[in-house]
């Protein structure tokens, strides 16, 4: 579906789109995501799930493994009344059999209505997307996009503190290799935030992520500790630093604890900031820390789900919302 | 359920009996399936699916991984309202910790109402028929049968061309290893067809299939290239050679792309023919024919689905027609 | 959940309650899910299954394979009309990236309603429960607990034999290692029950169990074969000999073979008795014995789904039966 409006936002319009990348992303676009989120959240909480993608069918394509995004989408169709199936990785005997992902992906899409698609190359879903004429989510391509991460990690900070501009976000730990700190650091560009990085200067955030901030007027610093930034932090996104990412393994255990965050680092930050993290973590945030009323990331999850619904249910042109209150 | 009726043909009753090999079709079967696959595809195609199987229960037993056989049958399943689950290949600790097929497939059929088996050893399927006391579709058991490929593959041709019987089909490939033409080829003795086989010397029909054939009076003949059948072919069934059945992979590399259809070679094809292919495919077909109307391939994809919805309906003893037009 | 009533009977009350040990059942509470279960077995005969689990949304955790526990599981949810989704062993791409069990389970509990848990160590699933907010059902914790095969081998001797109380249970095999005839000794402790143990000297019960057993009253006797025992065996329960838990695989073949239960055996048996094992079996009961109308292992598998229907149903609240029925 992709050639219909790619590198243009899809502003108003989900129905029949591709979920590709943030770029796509304008405010009103996102805004009447989160409409749907915020409805679609009550509905889960109150009934457990709706109806409305009933005889809707989902195929979950995973090039590589993936247990939260895979079963995040996976319950997120279930919870809407769709159907979702579809290959883990290892499954993949035609791929094996030297099937090209185009064929893949053309063929699961004659069962499907829309396929979610997760593959370990750069790009990759994009030219899946292209040759697609069902609508395609990217759920993560490598070291490239995963928009529907971006777009929880924004729900996250919207419905936590009750708005994204005005808030000062400290991004913490491996920005280099990071992909879920580049895109939530370019949907937080459409609005009015200020940023910190904090990360030594081997896994500092790639400059290219910077100039296109600055160009879009945002506040941005960088700095080897959190200690300047964190009584100001309003968000606290900690990231994992991914060790098969390292080619030399003594680089990444000396880096990896470096930045750990504990109930004492947090007692020097405000009462009503959150603490977030993409998941899985492997000792960047202290368990400790779980108890206390400011670590977000396992709602963070359950947010995700609820992205995750509210994307499936515009791109497959269906609402929980009167359509009075969809735009 | 195999001892039922095994060797005999179904004819008009599909309720509660197995489904392990085309031996079993005659053509009055044969058009009783394909009414109920196309009033099935409408109702697919206008509402997404129906609850015709609601609160039955099947499980997908495959022994080895096939992506393609075993998520178009999950969800043809899961468009009639059924519910489908199942161990893929890797899955099975029982059977690492050494339990038979009959075990396997009897536990199974405690849980589930039908259950679909794919199996890398020939005959592995009517074995586990034999034992089970619920309907079985064998979906695929090694250089054995394949019948719910063949089904779709006679549907695809009935379907884009109106009619089988008249019509001239050319085979071409591995045509030796290839258990679906073998599977098609029986079918298709059924109509008033023309069959042509070309391949390479060391890939021919076997002559079993050959004389099976010519008993039943059906018109074969056997060459070495696509010149001759191509103009006057109605169906150009492609199929692909196999790599993991070679044991010579320097003769694998030498013939795998002597018979490549390219939009070069169809330029001599009539407008109105069609090309098939099981799929995968790896090189067989260029990607540049794809966009060719005669290009069925993707279609016969999803007819496969649409045949395995009226497949397990007819089995579980339910239709999507009328009574007075399911005979 | 599990600080709410651990160590404790959980009595008349299942609600939201983690199921993690045979030590938390007494008669009443036995009864209750008994009751539950028989009316849940009539329904899924006669109409295939309920839709008392509707928008409930279950998570099946398996840190290792298990075919059997996973799919009796998946459609006792699927048979009430519940969705569940989770990975297998193989599947957790999470896990390699070095997640605890703890956050892989608050993971999943983000999206589900219950989780069931499988994992290879002791403990594990009790640890799990501890953080977890959600209903955790023990499906099985290594050399630890399996309290649903348990309740589900006790629902079939109460099943098939109309009554518990007064019966003579034969266990026979490795009754060291069989994690399975530890739980079932237990349940069985809180009837009126003889049991006879026949195993050799190297794979007897643990004296802790025959302990705890001798303690409630139980009338115990330990033999080496089957011979005294038999004409007066209500309850045959042979177990298989786990290769996987030897370490010496020449003691492993010496043994593996030497309690087979033949035709032959069990011509000394009652005509009203029954043969149980837990599968898979690995020669442990020959399959001539299938036929034989006491052998109720495959029957033991199927009220297996239902005991699992019925704790599902409890555990989330919800029941077949009308309310003055349940108590």
């Amino acid at each position: 579906m992709a050639e219909l409006y790619k590198g243009e936002s899809i502003n108003s319009d989900y129905c029949g789109r591709d979920i590709l990348s943030v770029d796509q992303f304008d405010r009103r676009s996102v805004d009447m995501l989160f409409r749907e989120v915020d409805a679609t959240a009550t509905l889960v909480e109150t009934e457990g799930g709706t109806d409305l993608l009933r005889r809707k069918f989902i195929a979950n394509i995973f090039f590589e493994p993936s247990t939260r995004t895979d079963f995040s989408f996976r319950f997120a169709a279930l919870r809407h009344g769709a159907s979702v199936e579809g290959p883990h990785g290892i499954q993949f005997s035609s791929v094996s059999k030297g099937e090209s992902l185009q064929d893949t992906v053309r063929s699961f899409e004659q069962y499907a209505d829309l396929t979610v698609i997760r593959h370990p190359q750069i790009g990759a879903v994009a030219v899946a997307a292209a040759v697609s004429e069902k609508p395609v989510i990217n759920g993560g391509d490598g070291a490239g996009e995963h928009p529907t991460q971006a777009l929880l990690d924004l729900y996250t900070i919207r419905r936590k503190l009750g708005a994204i501009d005005g808030k000062k976000i400290t991004m913490i730990g491996d920005l280099k290799n990071g992909r879920t700190v580049h895109s939530l650091a370019k949907l937080l560009s459409l609005y009015d935030v200020e940023i910190n990085y904090v990360s030594p200067q081997e896994l500092q955030m790639p400059e290219e992520y910077v100039a296109a901030l600055s160009a879009r007027g945002v506040s941005q610093d960088s700095m080897r500790t959190l200690d300047g930034p964190l009584p100001e932090t309003d968000v606290l996104y900690v990231t994992r630093v991914q060790g098969e990412r390292f080619l030399d393994q003594a680089e990444y255990h000396r880096l990896k604890d470096i930045y750990r965050i504990t109930p004492e680092v947090l007692e020097k930050a405000k009462s009503d900031m959150i603490v977030m993290h993409p998941l899985p973590r492997v000792g960047e945030i202290a368990t400790e820390v779980d108890t206390d009323p400011r670590a977000a990331y396992f709602d963070q999850m359950k947010y995700g789900m609820y992205v995750r619904m509210g994307l499936l249910a515009l791109v497959l042109g269906r609402s929980v919302l009167p359509p009075a209150l969809q735009k």
